[in-house]
């Protein structure tokens, strides 16, 4: 049989869920009885129904005597949910093919356990890599109560982020990839300047998905009240900071206060993720100036780097980190072609 | 019948004489008999037999009633071997499969046409630009007298060619790629200052290959003879202005030297290209500093760039074409993964 194919499956139907199942994370599963799929299921939202279930009401009477794939291992809790270990054993499951096991302290190996005691054979560990690409967020905010960090920047292939002439350096495509990007994370951050200066909506509207949290680090307190950005849907978030607010101004703009601590450079980048974590957000894009993304490279806080390289060469226009008193290497993971533009992800070579 | 799929069997014969066939082109051919292949052959080097002649003679009887892929039109001309059209027919092949029609003006349509005027049928245009590939040099030559040139950049992500601390800052995988493509052009063009201050040796070593013509324009004649390049295998030409030459002072070190005239940016690079041209060397890969790149790509001579980009970013050292008066949109056509770096070809938008 091939564990890897129907796992395959399970992610590809996970997939669907990314960007609107969190705090939850984004699950598939699919029953396999007689070496074919028998029922398919994914998690949807926070609420709803988790994909083991899913793929159990979705299998009906086949479910009994059959094979479970799921992404992430079945979780042994009462949460807005029952336990789906109850639904595994109750339906008749009688074999759990697993992806990952899942780091929240309330699971973490619990779920595994109830369903070998429950005589249910388990393997886990299939397929992991790609089974936990899809939680990114969640795990790192499940081991360290932080949101996973993405950082985007976009320039041109000689290191030029802005051309005079150009509104944008970026295809339309790679705008699309961008706003699916927003669309997957927690909460899209910038900075006060780049607000002032470039007036972004940081808004989902390329592609259909959630609006994310907009979030803001002011030190100068000074954003139009009218900017782009509290005209868009989403909840607002403003980092200011600490023992230094006009509150009542930014009140009105319906955004959400939050003070935070000061560091050399700015606002504490620490304190800010921190805090991010504390209101549950797991993932966050930082689409932010050059300081802001400078900062956040030094202080060691990027997961992961998006590039969005336009294919252009020479050019008036202001180059990126110039004069670096620092230097990182990263490992490129994947390189995707995107209008014409391409993309780079990569992650800290440092980086576990 | 699947014409490609043989004909992909001939292009992959055909790559293995790149590099080595000049001033012949690089063509394979496979013989195919009852819907599988009986023969296989590659043009090896200029003076031994054609492609078509090696097939022919590895199907032996089997040839007869055949059908022929051939990634470049039979030539029908006696050059340094008898035509390979008169092979063909005196083989008893009954049909030919052909990539593109032969540039070259000796050719040029007439193989097809003897082919056609013996009763062979004759089909053209099989995985056409995937055949054209194998000869980018070869076909601008034969059209316009002049080389193909590629030109090699390396640099960070934020566009740094330089870094203090780093002797190369491309991966050792990526320099044996450069190495390549050394070896898969006739010539390697640097500069005088490059020659001075990074006294490169311009040679095949990381992997097997023939030397390219190592081609160096000096202004200032200022070249130490004692430079790296000079002790390395292959024949070297020095490029120098026209009527300002102490000519012995070079002959010493065994170049060849060839007057070229001014431009208001130094060497006229179009005068360069057709004396390069003059001497038969059909593709010449561009290895110099930022001036010398700069002035090929704003007098539109590149025909392909390939870029090579580190993972790094930040840091101090020098930043390319940071303050340009020119911009040029490439169209991006490939990118690999060599090492911890990765490759970008790409091509001017405006080409046709």
């Amino acid at each position: 049989m091939n564990e890897k194919l129907f796992m395959r499956e399970a992610i590809k139907l996970a997939k669907k869920g990314i960007g609107s199942t969190s705090p939850n994370p984004a699950v598939g599963a699919v029953i396999v009885k007689n070496g074919r799929i028998v029922g398919r299921g994914y998690h949807k939202r926070a609420g709803l129904p988790h994909a083991e279930v899913c793929a159990i009401e979705d299998a009906g009477k086949n479910a009994k005597g059959g094979m479970l794939f799921v992404t992430l291992e079945p979780c042994a809790h009462y949460g807005r949910t029952p336990p789906c270990t109850s639904a595994i054993i109750s339906a008749g499951i009688k074999e759990v093919f697993i992806g990952h096991i899942d780091p929240n302290p309330l699971v973490n190996g619990k779920g595994i356990e109830v369903l070998k005691r429950n005589g249910i054979k388990v393997h886990a560990g299939i397929l992991e890599e790609e089974c936990k690409e899809l939680n990114r967020g969640y795990i790192k905010f499940m081991k360290t109560g932080l949101p996973f960090v993405t950082l985007k920047l976009a320039f041109t292939l000689n290191g030029k982020f802005y051309i005079p002439s150009m509104r944008y350096i970026s295809s339309e495509t790679a705008l699309k990839y961008v706003h699916r990007l927003r669309a997957m994370n927690d909460a899209v951050l910038t900075g006060g300047g780049t607000i002032r200066i470039d007036n972004p909506r940081l808004s989902v509207r390329l592609v259909k998905g959630k609006e994310p949290v907009k979030v803001i680090l002011t030190e100068s307190l000074s954003i139009p009240q009218n900017s782009e950005v509290f005209k868009v849907k989403g909840e607002k978030v403003l980092f200011i900071p600490s023992g230094h607010a006009p509150k009542d101004e930014f009140k009105k703009i319906g955004a959400q206060i939050i003070e935070v601590e000061r560091s050399p450079s700015g606002l504490s980048l620490k304190d800010v993720l921190k805090k991010l974590g504390e209101k549950k957000i797991m993932s966050v894009l930082v689409e932010g100036g050059e300081k802001l993304a400078e900062n956040f490279i030094k202080e060691n806080l990027v997961d992961r780097f998006i590039f969005i390289i336009s294919p252009f060469i020479g050019g008036k226009g202001k180059s990126i980190f110039v004069n670096g008193e620092w230097m990182e290497e990263l490992k490129l993971k994947k390189i995707m072609k995107k209008g014409r533009d391409f993309v780079i992800i990569g992650e800290r070579c440092s980086q576990e």
